[in-house]
């Protein structure tokens, strides 16, 4: 069916079997006679589908009891700008980690709203090609915000800074669900759907019920998470297409055997690539080694005058969405969860036919 | 394939084609070898789509070169929000009609801002059963509020208010695209997709440019309508699924002949089972004549006793969402664009016959 090697950042390759499921009953939902786009967020069927979604979320990240799991719309930008109105008061003060785009995005958020907060920790100075390390906190700090993986520059955290029990904030738009993690060193993690979570229109939010409690009454309904605790995500007409595909995206993570077992596979799927970039004469990757991201691999052609061809013949052999984020050039292959180790495998393969041709 | 006959509120039955359309391109769009949930919002394939969008509301509604057309995520709920942060400055004041429960929201979301307005007429004292007339509006309010159609009691404005020339700001969430409007009499008008434009997860916001470019810089990023207009509605990943539902629907929509045949067919629609409730014996009508909507009809049995039966018997001959709004009880038919005049004789027909049986 003319379907082609997608290496997009998002919007983002689905599980063929997913997008199969999808259009198998679309026309007609678990026998309700409707499509999923026509059912009533209020319906026993699309209760199902919103419970199901929280009790997935759950279970693969191990969040026992002690957090909620909400959909807000908006995108993690939106949770930019959340995040300092609920969790701090007047006077409190928030620690933020600057690892590219989109922390700075973050950052420029709490400012704005004239907050106290403190850059601990930057790898701006060489173009944020690095995680920093051994990064000291503010004592007074009452959470730690980071990125946990960098889409445009493709760095990552391949383990949590120790904050000293202060909450992480993690924005994990581009690298959630793709390891398993430790929930209880987060106070609150959000991410945008469109990656490794489905379709755009939904960022889960988990937050930790401690935090939630604190939350004051002084914001506008639909940007105080409390509305979204209280009403089950369902104030107003949730995005409902899109919290469905997150649970159809989330029963195939459980059927792949879980996050150790995706995780097993991403590791693998990043080294193929990396190995190859490393060993070859015409490609160099960007990032440092130990920040590299397992989930957008950036490279560069040392002759930068090959990249228009390396892009056509890309193109010709179907494959797609390999260019760089328009902000840094180069090329990205974003291999999400949904990307399987034969796609990877096929990549290398016409990077290496590539190479052959033009040395 | 066993589907029923649906008259949710929303979200609501899209129009078989529109649903097949999606089907059928599924797995691969328009020929780009991924879905429509897989390729890229920067993509030429999702630009046409955006900006087609906008074209065809522009047309739709005869906006000219004055409007702007957006596209914001968080429902009418979150333009309950953004509409004092964007339209009103230190000391601004507006007016709002309250008609009920989403009225009513706008209002306490304006209130809880701390911000000047006046609730300039009320329909609370009959129980929202009416639309008010003969309002007396400020002299200095920046904007009136109202809401065209009110879903949950059944009533709707059928011609606008004389405002002298204060912009009106309307949320048209349940009859949006279902006759022509006068667009000149309006700054701002806002719709969720659920029920006239497709599926859930996209609000449609139109700004007229004067207003828009009077917007301050002390917003939040994401809540300021300047980044969404400065943006083409992509500052960060859109809604994609839903803009392109909404793309659709108003394909469909041209295709129908427009906005004026569209208004014959519902005037039609809502005549027939007007009629059939105001000469039956044991049907009536909830919202007073004149204020009839021909979105949402709302009707009780006047035995409250035979209301089980009437949803039992509803269920078995394949009709679905008539129940009426939780809060209100009774029932409701919603008959949007995409229930056709078949749809509302069948449901008539029930009716009929469930009477004939009961007498």
């Amino acid at each position: 069916m003319n379907r082609i090697y997608n290496f997009n950042a998002g919007p983002s390759a689905l599980p063929l079997e997913v997008l199969k499921e999808i259009q198998d009953s679309f026309l007609n939902f678990n026998n309700s006679g409707m499509s999923i786009v026509e059912i009533s967020h209020r319906s026993k069927e699309f209760e199902s589908v919103i419970n199901g979604t929280k009790e997935k979320v759950t279970k693969l990240f191990e969040l026992g009891s002690d957090f909620e799991v909400l959909f807000v719309q908006g995108g993690a930008s939106m949770q930019f700008a959340m995040l300092p109105m609920n969790l701090l008061k007047a006077g409190d003060s928030a620690d933020y980690v600057n690892t590219g785009t989109w922390s700075t995005k973050a950052i420029n958020e709490i400012k704005s709203q004239n907050r106290k907060f403190n850059v601990v920790a930057s790898s701006e100075d060489s173009n944020f090609s690095y995680i920093p390390k051994n990064i000291k906190f503010s004592d007074n700090a009452k959470y730690v915000h980071i990125t946990t993986n960098n889409t445009i520059k493709g760095t990552q955290w391949h383990s949590l800074p120790d904050t000293n029990n202060i909450p992480i904030v993690a924005d994990m738009s581009s690298d959630i669900m793709s390891y398993p993690i430790d929930a209880k060193k987060f106070g609150l993690i959000y991410a945008g759907a469109q990656k490794n979570l489905g379709v755009p229109g939904v960022c889960l939010v988990i937050i930790r019920k401690d935090l939630l409690n604190s939350i004051g009454d002084d914001i506008p309904v639909m940007l105080n998470y409390k509305t979204y605790a209280q009403k089950n995500s369902m104030y107003n007409t949730p995005p409902c297409f899109s919290i469905y595909v997150m649970w159809l995206i989330l029963k195939w993570i459980e059927e792949k055997g879980g996050l150790s077992a995706v995780y097993q596979e991403n590791k693998q799927k990043a080294e193929v690539l990396y190995d190859f970039i490393d060993n070859s004469s015409i490609y160099t990757g960007t990032a440092e080694k130990d920040s590299r991201s397992f989930m957008n691999v950036t490279f560069l052609l040392k002759d930068k005058n090959l990249e228009e061809k390396f892009i056509q013949e890309a193109t010709k052999n179907s494959i797609g969405g390999i260019k760089g984020h328009r902000s840094v050039g180069g090329f990205r292959a974003s291999i999400y969860n949904s990307t399987d180790i034969e796609k990877v495998k096929y990549l290398v393969n016409f990077m290496d036919e590539f190479q052959k041709k033009v040395k």
